[in-house]
């Protein structure tokens, strides 16, 4: 395999290259997914998700990191992959599309905008493995910055962990390259934790997030769910929350029976035609 | 303007997006530079090159940084503006092109790589403006880089300013993002300076730049030449060095009459068409 079509997509300033192989005829295996997703030598993206089929017939996201490792889920990916079928003719209205952690179901809305149900948060320990006498509940405990600085905190999963912060400053404010990293590798989390600073104040949240294994990224899907449920849970927003992360708004829905449903905007970037070899030959 | 062709090119690991206007129809404002550079919500690159055409008729290279400001000359991007032409069937052969810093020759090498003319080093304390005693010759000096290392180095400016550090161990031993900024704004280099950690030995020169302005980098033309005409001033190497940056290696040749050429690849990445005004609208 060496021309290969392809499209990029951004979601919230999550970025993808991305191919449509319905019939399972061009896989990228690693190397060729890390000479995509090199920033200077390659394309440039976050990850790479090839459309291909479920044995449903549904389509199915097949999604690699950058370093071309696979992976599960993700939410701004997933509003790619069902933008760029509308785009091509392929979808329209609401489609369900097969992924590692199993079928979601995405919308697309009238304003391009695109909502997929993201699943049920959990509070419960197994779900997000903690240490701690003071982490018997989860929600809205005093956590310790470090410095003399405490703030209250929630800890819940929503697949993955999450420790969102409700901090007092604008988010940009805080040292989040700094405090991320300390709180991803917390002894109270044994497993790890993804960190969200949110704002909750003059009708909206202002956040940023600090992704485990990632660093800080310009917006987190699940990370905005764990955000708008926290906020709700603590008495501090409704059960319909916007979220604004430095990489654009995302709006969380928490439905009667629990689920969460996250809305924000996918758009196409370029599409190209590839030489994988020469990408392949030409690094370093 | 709204449609624009495109290619994406990369000398080294230095990225441009590049653009064909010779009747100057096209001109690119710093928010669109800005927008296409982007490597999140744009293509993404180091800085865009709009290859025009000077009032003698040689082509022109247009050169902004990905924020949108103008610059003065790349040798990363010469190249790369002789590659483009050459694939577009526009050049073969020599070439001379116009840039903000007057008209370099650029030759296209049956190897594909490009030999372009980088003009004369200077050794002089008005080129490179320096303070303080030690520094009234400019080769080969002990230079503490703290913590009780001191290693020889030499200053120098190839239309900008350098300082050879000749390491001792492999370039990627050292703390370049600790050292790189304190030595930039070191006082002795009122002006700043470029730094480069240059390994000579084993018949190999292997090196790190550190860039004034913008961080370490995957290589650099013009340090690439002060390393070899640095190296080459200690009888450390010949008037022909190769020097291997992590993004590749480049090639310095000194001639008898003090001019220094640079030999590197360059190549395409991909071409494609973007609509300018969906990226700056797509931007948070």
């Amino acid at each position: 395999m060496s021309e290969l079509r392809l499209w990029k997509y951004q979601a919230t300033g999550n970025d993808f290259v991305m191919t449509l192989d319905p019939d399972d005829r061009q896989p990228l295996g690693p190397d060729e997914v890390a000479a995509l997703c090199d920033r200077r030598f390659g394309v440039g993206a976050d990850g790479s998700i090839r459309v291909t089929t479920d044995p449903a017939g549904l389509p199915f996201m097949d999604y690699r990191n950058a370093d071309g490792s696979l992976a599960e889920m993700c939410g701004n990916g997933l509003r790619c992959v069902a933008t760029l079928l509308r785009d091509l003719g392929r979808a329209n209205g609401a489609i369900e599309i097969g992924t590692r952690s199993g079928v979601r179901r995405a919308e697309l809305l009238d304003d391009d905008r695109v909502r997929v149900q993201m699943g049920e948060p959990n509070f419960t320990k197994a779900a997000i493995p903690m240490r701690g006498p003071a982490w018997e509940t989860f929600l809205e405990q005093p956590f310790d910055l470090g410095g003399g600085v405490t703030v209250v905190a929630s800890a819940l999963s929503m697949g993955n962990p999450h420790l969102v912060l409700f901090v007092e400053d604008d988010p940009a404010r805080y040292h989040v390259a700094h405090i991320g990293p300390v709180l991803e590798r917390d002894e109270r989390f044994p497993e790890g934790t993804n960190v969200e600073f949110a704002r909750v104040g003059d009708g909206e949240v202002v956040a940023r997030v600090w992704e485990r294994g990632s660093g800080e990224t310009m917006a987190c899907g699940s990370g905005a769910c764990a955000i708008g449920v926290a906020a709700n849970e603590a008495g501090l927003t409704d059960a319909r929350t916007s979220i604004r992360f430095p990489g654009g708004a995302l709006d969380v829905e928490r439905a009667d029976d629990g689920a969460v449903a996250l809305t924000g905007p996918a758009s196409r970037v370029f599409e190209t035609t590839v030489d994988v070899d020469a990408l392949l030959g030409a690094r370093p």
